[in-house]
């Protein structure tokens, strides 16, 4: 089949690389020549509001999908018309609205933190009276790694706080102390079908993801099942095709959803070597129909994002059952520019090999 | 860096899938815009005899290797001047020549088949008489998966053969009755490190290679540590930088060498899935000056060739630990179009999820 990918960036180029042994070809649709995917499929350069390109990359291809959540809702209708878009609307407009996920994980018995939603001063002031504080105002929408949130520590926080973001429609979030941050990646076909490969625990710095282990340490089995359980109502409730994502709290054994991602992730980039099928097979495997790829773990693994600059590459390929990837953008600051996954037998040389790689500390933000 | 590459088929394709993640660009070199590797990397569309081309494809890059063995040496000494050839010309000169390479293994104390050179009907004649029939006629250049030989049974099978193959310049082998037919790949770095692949099995039909195991079933350690030994002498021997394959008869614990190829291998197509680190990558990594990265098996896996046509796909994605390469050419009869990986815990599930795959038949030539 002929794929049509929104968005030129890693995770376009990493489907891409995906889809070719598969026996597609790809068509991305992107704002600028050099983006990662573009290295690796047929490039449409334009901005995403731009609909003669949305067209033709529509007449070139049998199904289209997207990399990001914030594709204009305009283009995907326009494409829509013409030929199919997976994952459907419905999960992409959800995940980019976080008031519209809260309450959708709320309608289906899945665990949050207390929520309230915030529109002007007077209900961030009810909010905060029902919720209490320490809070996290967050805009609705076009917020990701840290960026359009406040955090309301005191009274004194609140005031500036709903103008400092814009006015925008917002969230207010109770803040939880959570033991650690977890996600799961599941995919579902069009059959229906459903897998999830394993819970993974994750580590930020700077708002930005910085370590995922696979499988996540020490999780209550309960907690585990409660991840499984979740995603899988989840892409039912969406009648979903592709992959998602869920974003989790653990709390002992309770594991509260932060958020949904319509789409590959990064917190599933270690599938690559580190499943028997990766997120982004199964995500192609998925948008066109194809049974879907066993989701078991090979060994256990450990992704590191690198950030801002690369590290010493020899370095890094010297160590033992290291892979790279490297998504071929400049360097900048805060810039996810490539990822590590190291990849063994065991928890116990996973975790060592991960010491390696940290050690190399290129990899600062 | 940048990587040009003479040859722009399945071999080239894979390359080019496993150069990108390490940060590399790919230049590939041939003759036709939509062979296989074109669609993953940059394209230079001409024949190899073209001397502009060729100079292009040296301004642009880094370092060049090659997918076939047939590359005109003229392009190899062209490019050398300019920029770095990898694997060495004398890998590809000996490969080459089927009298270079036995000679070569002779040397090395490697065991082959009896062989002796034939350049004419006289020296054909003698060559028989020293070797005995049955015995394998084979033009010393340009034969490939069974084409450019005469299996000559008996005498009235001597005196036409030279003449059919073109009157050119010949070796004749004994034909050796070997158990089964191995493989081994190995890779070696510019700073002289060596990894070997876990010894294959090959069964071939019609003369092209139709199912590779990993790792081979049943081969005494003898035997195993003469193939090790083998490719480690030919690698150091010829001053190696890539990934060398090196095809073996098995006769009880004895080992012969029949040829080599200096160049990524299809008996090393599993290592994508079924290896620490693929050939694709290791050689990539060699060319590059890379650490290699380790061969380390991972399950035992089975590669299939499809040949001719494609079966069903969605029924091959079917196959647990199925993992497919379609190559992006059009079917024709005898013709690589692409393979399938399984991948498994162990030998017994391998050869269960093998004989899924093989169920199939519409692998056939």
């Amino acid at each position: 089949m002929r794929i049509g990918i929104l968005g030129s960036g890693q995770l376009g180029r990493m489907l891409a690389l995906a889809a070719h042994p598969l026996g597609h070809q790809v068509v991305v649709l992107g704002p600028k020549a050099h983006d990662p995917a573009m290295a690796v499929a047929e490039a449409i350069v334009a901005p995403f509001d731009d609909d003669s390109a949305i067209d033709e990359l529509a007449s070139r291809v049998d199904v289209v999908t997207y990399e990001f959540e914030n594709v204009p809702a305009a283009a995907i209708a326009r494409i829509a018309l013409r030929v199919p878009v997976r994952p459907p609307r419905i999960a992409l407009e959800t995940g980019a609205d976080r008031l519209a996920e809260k309450s959708m994980f709320r309608s289906l018995g899945i665990e949050t933190a207390p929520f309230a939603a915030v529109d002007d001063e007077a209900s961030l002031a009810t909010a905060v009276r029902s919720i209490g504080l320490p809070a996290i105002l967050k805009t609705r929408r076009l917020g990701y790694d840290g960026k359009g949130q406040r955090l309301l520590r005191t009274e004194a926080d609140v005031p500036p706080a709903f103008a400092s973001l814009g006015s925008v429609p917002c969230i207010l979030e109770g803040l939880v102390r959570f033991d650690r941050e977890l996600s799961i990646v599941g995919a579902r076909g069009i059959d229906g079908s459903v897998v999830t490969y394993d819970v993974v625990e994750n580590q930020h710095e700077h708002g930005i993801l910085h370590v995922t282990r696979c499988p996540a340490r020490a999780v209550p089995e309960a907690a585990l099942a409660k991840a499984r359980g979740a995603i899988e109502a989840l892409l039912t409730r969406l009648d979903y095709v592709g992959v998602l994502a869920v974003e989790l709290f653990l709390l002992g054994d309770r594991v509260l959803a932060n958020e949904i991602a319509p789409r590959v992730h990064n917190s599933g980039h270690h599938t690559i070597e580190g499943a028997e099928t990766s997120q982004f097979e199964n995500h192609v495997r998925a948008i066109t129909g194809a049974p879907l790829g066993s989701s078991r773990s090979i060994g256990a693994s450990a992704m590191v994002n690198l950030v801002g600059r690369l590290p010493d590459l020899p370095r890094v390929l010297a160590i033992p059952g290291a892979h790279l990837h490297v998504y071929g953008k400049a360097e900048r600051a805060g810039r996810k520019i490539g990822h590590v996954t190291v990849r063994a037998t065991d928890d116990a040389e996973r975790d060592l090999r991960l010491a390696d790689m940290l050690a190399l500390d290129h990899w600062s933000v």
